[in-house]
């Protein structure tokens, strides 16, 4: 399959559904991936079978705040010189570059980087999502070293770290993205295409792709036709009230409150946000939490808002549907449940809290 | 010359009397630099001369707040990770160990590094004092790059980094140190031999050790005759009535008031510090300032306190001797004069705001 100008659109509506509001607006990374496919043409979406074994997978995303992402973009020589430092480092070639989280713009500006290297990019990402955090991928439950980590700013300030484990990934290379201004592009756990076999959250650019078409392809109401495709739930419909929102410590955090209208008249919906919506609540019970996937939808168009631009009186549907399974294995909750985040209450599925899908 | 358990009392107050407070506690360096020597043998001191002109010159030293480093020691294996990162990434074999900066701890801990690794010390240093800020050493003014840089923390975190410029090497490491916990191992603006020649402050580690002799075997007032040898002046004579200092951003900033006692009986002398003690006022008036060196002495034995050890009721005596030509240069104060560090004022040498030394 190629991604090319036809295709860009729905990857990135699709991306912004599964990012749980983080990742970046995937605008920005649209209109970077469309300028890029313009100028060095389509980049080829493969499998890792397509792939040579031995080969390496470079997984790229932005790190940092979404809130300084809007204003901070990149200048598109980072993916070559990540990759430079990669292939010196690890001394292979690099096979296909991977989307580090397949949500927002990180799922899509990925796209701009393969299109100027002239690599493939592998179908899959690390989280089947948007995560806060960067061992938060299914490559640290695999058992794949995040190390070495390469880093680099637009200025071309580049880093090689080479962290003993993902606490220390994160601590360092959170607060370079700090020191850089607030984001930074990176790749960590690089590996080889064997183990991106069994490390990666495979199939999630096609399935960002196949949302995103069926928001274009919408006959009726496109939130329930979302619904539908995604075995999702719709937790309100409202009106944004009150907004609190802070970057600090390179992360875009707070909390938002939905004010119900129409059928969900006189309810509240409160939101946790850390760059993602991470945990809902009504009447202080629980009604989805990560890592099920939380996204708040413009109830109109049902395109995904994500949480750097939320903001009082928009017209939203709170939607929550089910997370990649490698999240809900005793591991995946250790690293990612609400635990993680400092959320004091055990993750229960959404379909669990909420029943059939509405 | 060998540096030995003889040797090394002596360079050890040399490099606290060199250090304007800064460079960390040098009893924590002398301590590691004594096990080395007593495990290892005697470290030779050698000058670029004697070293092959392509091979690598490796300055070394702890970077972060002295106030952490009391607590936080190194393990002593930190010399060998950066010495693996060095050689690798530049391709080229390590000739000799340099301190980076040969005030305080940073002037003795390299000894120890040397021992374990069985290399020489260059008698030599990037500052002949110890400052704040990583790019502050005469290989920025010679032009020489920081990059690539080279960090580690006790726990094996490796970092190998490719600043533009010493400004980011500053933010990037400074950011870096403070994620380790406060302080860390860092090595940067490496440089051949050839180059070592003409960008290091030559021939300081055998400075620090003629200072360290001159107070082990005075006969009479140990200012007296330390004042003499460096050519120095005594700006007040008193007991440290007030302390101010916190660990902030990765350094200890504060201000010291001293007042006077016996023949400065009624004077009161303030010390602005980050790290070191930058500027000495009297009644608002600049009586020393950085480039120059600012030490706090120990009354009766003439040791230097430093910045993180200093507190209310120590009998002291306040010196400051002429710092490296090297610092005295346009591109020098550029770099380490007061406006480096946001004071608004202009520099004038010790000698010139004191007259004929006392």
């Amino acid at each position: 399959m190629l991604i090319d100008q036809d295709v860009l659109p729905s990857l990135a509506r699709g991306c912004a559904i599964l990012s749980a509001g983080g990742g970046g607006s995937p605008k920005i990374g649209l209109l970077a991936a469309l300028q890029a496919v313009a100028d060095h043409g389509p980049v080829r979406l493969v499998s890792p079978d397509e792939l040579p074994d031995d080969h390496v997978i470079m997984p790229l995303g932005m790190v940092g705040a979404p809130t300084v992402s809007i204003e901070k973009i990149s200048n598109g020589d980072e993916g070559r010189w990540v990759r430079e430092a990669v292939e010196q480092v690890t001394g292979r070639p690099v096979a296909a570059i991977m989307p580090s989280e397949i949500g927002g713009s990180n799922g899509c500006e990925p796209v701009s980087w393969a299109a100027r290297l002239g690599l493939p990019l592998l179908d899959g990402d690390g989280m089947g999502r948007a995560f806060p955090l960067m061992p938060q991928v299914a490559m640290e439950i695999a058992g794949i070293s995040p190390a070495p980590c390469v880093m680099v700013d637009e200025r071309h300030n580049v880093l090689v770290t080479y962290p003993t484990n993902g606490h220390w990934l994160e601590k360092v290379c959170r607060s370079t993205a700090i020191a850089f201004g607030g984001r930074a592009t990176s790749s960590e756990y690089l590996m080889t295409v064997a183990e991106a076999k069994r490390g990666a959250v495979l199939g999630s650019v096609s399935k960002a792709i196949e949302i995103g078409r069926t928001l274009q392809n919408a006959t009726g109401d496109p939130v329930d036709e979302l619904l539908e495709h995604v075995s999702g739930y719709r937790l309100l419909e409202g009106k944004i009230s009150d907004v609190e929102r802070a970057t600090t410590g390179g992360f875009a955090r707070g909390s938002v409150v939905v004010s119900g209208l129409r059928q969900d008249g006189g309810r509240l919906l409160r939101l946790e946000l850390q760059n993602e919506n991470l945990v809902a609540l009504e009447d202080g019970a629980v009604r989805a939490c990560v890592p099920d996937i939380i996204t708040v939808l413009d109830t109109q168009t049902a395109d995904a808002i994500p949480t750097e631009l939320l903001r009082y009186g928009q017209r939203v549907t709170v939607v929550a549907f089910p997370c990649d399974p490698v999240w809900r294995t005793e591991a995946g909750l250790a690293l990612a449940g609400p635990r993680a985040f400092d959320y004091d209450l055990d993750y229960r599925p959404v379909e669990e809290l909420l029943g059939t899908p509405t």
